[in-house]
């Protein structure tokens, strides 16, 4: 039996490569060796943006499609949609009565993307209490791992400690969960901070060749390297760090060296990095392609994983009920 | 069409003379003029209960007995079980996303338990959010009228303000629901306290008429009428106050004067309450007891009610996820 592994991803907009190299990269590598379980978190969305919500249908979607262009394969992993499993809402009800509040606002995160959100009321009961749900979402399907970046990790504990106060209240049902601490590399946008949709500065899957290349020539580089004749620095270059983790280690290489000795310019560069990314995209541009002539696919594909997914989900939940007594 | 009435009452045992003449009793009469929606609230049992649940089942199934014995008919209303219909949790899962925490906070009964209750812990997510669970029970029927006590009456006004926060934020998919006050008369146990199971003073609907005869025997009265030749003061006599709710008026005329007068002495007193209660229970009695004699008729009518219940909830949960969009 192998092991199972569950994850999920808030549908809260189109996956760029940072979220290609950092969760969606493992899942590929995971389904290989785990019982994959990944799901769109549409119910979670709400959480932070429950006043903007036009787009969460159509982004659920284009998810599924990001994924599958990425080389998630619905044969190896159950592939779903949160919202066609209303168990996750029936185990958030029941879990919600064990769980002590100060266990919820003691997480890091709650605070911080209050803060950080300063534009949106996130005082909600909902916000608070998403940490319960993300674990509904993880014990209804007895995950074996978690994996989760490191800013992740406290919701994790919280799965766990969850569990041990419902199995010493009740009966023994739920595993502890143990987290899969994903790295995902330090990956930088076109205007040098981190990549991010909020930065407008991604670059997205769904990016056409043409646009690729249009980003990567605007994006920045050392700003110390003023002509083509000054020497540079990779190590202050964004577009050196995006080498880093595409490029094979010749072209890192060549790089690095030529740069510094101004053999190479900017445009040079970017040039090669734009060459490595373009092959490396062309498979998932091409499955991208490919799947959006036959949309009915993506509907067999959610309805398939919800189906799968709700045979472990009702035989945890059945186990739920006598363990409590209802 | 009929005007939609719902509530619902927690499995937390038999139910007494107290809860007849309170809410029940309400509910047969209202089911002859609405449409009627009654509810075991089994979840609701675990937001105060969740560390003591083993006789919930029980409970459960002995309250719908007590209903249909009290004669809540399933041919007029609709009878079901609040875990039969996951669609309550899934509807709850999306207004906790848009109810801010003060609105709960704010609600009377929230700290008032919290002290009532100090032996358990309630510092729960479930704890506090559970008049969230009772909005969601409400608007998913879009229920006209609420049915509570006094006691209960904000959470009414919560879950109006929740509809008009929902219709407010998506579209206008729910009625904001009107309180129904149940006037419950005074209704003391055999200790002359308010009756509750919790005190041990409650005449319970399914009590043999032995066991109701023994408990009006030893029942406290007027505590200065020490001999059966004093006078006695009906208005300081728990017995006189069952006689106001349940004797006819020339029994109540005659207990007022003949007690005062010395004329009856406490025994006579609680012979003639004896008599007026056994009459009024013989047919809850005998109801119950065919009802005991086919017990799968038991599971037939909160099989019948889910169903109903589920196409009802359906219709609405296809609104609520169109307006938002999921």
């Amino acid at each position: 039996m192998k092991s199972r592994v569950l994850s999920g991803m808030q549908p809260s907009g189109r996956l760029h490569l940072g979220n290609l190299s950092g969760a969606l990269s493992n899942w590929t590598k995971l389904q290989e060796t785990y019982e994959g379980y990944f799901f769109v978190a549409d119910w979670h969305a709400l959480s932070t943006n429950y006043s903007e919500t036009t787009q969460i249908k159509t982004l659920t979607r284009e998810m599924v499609i990001d994924w599958l262009s990425a080389g998630l394969d619905p044969n190896k992993a159950t592939i779903f949609i949160q919202s066609d499993l209303p168990d996750h809402a029936v185990l958030h009800v029941l879990l919600s009565m064990i769980t002590p509040i100060p266990w919820l606002e003691r997480i890091p995160t709650y605070k911080e993307q209050q803060e950080q959100l300063e534009d949106r009321d996130l005082s909600t009961y909902g916000f608070l209490g998403y940490p319960i749900l993300q674990t509904a979402d993880v014990l209804i399907y007895n995950a074996d791992f978690v994996p989760v970046g490191i800013d992740q990790a406290p919701h994790v504990e919280l799965t766990r400690a969850i569990a041990r106060r419902f199995n010493s209240l009740y009966k023994p049902v739920f595993k502890e969960p143990q987290t899969l601490l994903t790295e995902a590399p330090k990956l930088p946008g076109t205007d040098g901070r981190k990549m991010s949709k909020s930065y407008n500065n991604a670059i997205y899957l769904s990016d056409s060749e043409k646009t690729l290349r249009e980003k990567l020539r605007t994006m920045v580089t050392d700003p110390a390297r003023k002509r083509r004749t000054d020497p540079g620095d990779p190590n202050i270059c964004p577009v050196f760090d995006l080498h880093k983790v595409y490029s094979s280690t010749p072209v890192i290489e060549q790089v690095n060296c030529e740069c510094r000795t101004a053999k190479i310019g900017c445009i040079d560069c970017k040039q090669f990095l734009a060459e490595t990314l373009v092959t490396q995209l062309n498979p998932v541009w091409e499955k991208g392609c490919a799947i959006r002539k036959s949309p009915a696919m993506v509907d067999d594909v959610v309805q398939e994983g919800a189906k799968r997914a709700r045979m472990t989900a009702n035989t945890t939940m059945q186990k739920v009920c006598k363990a409590i007594g209802i």
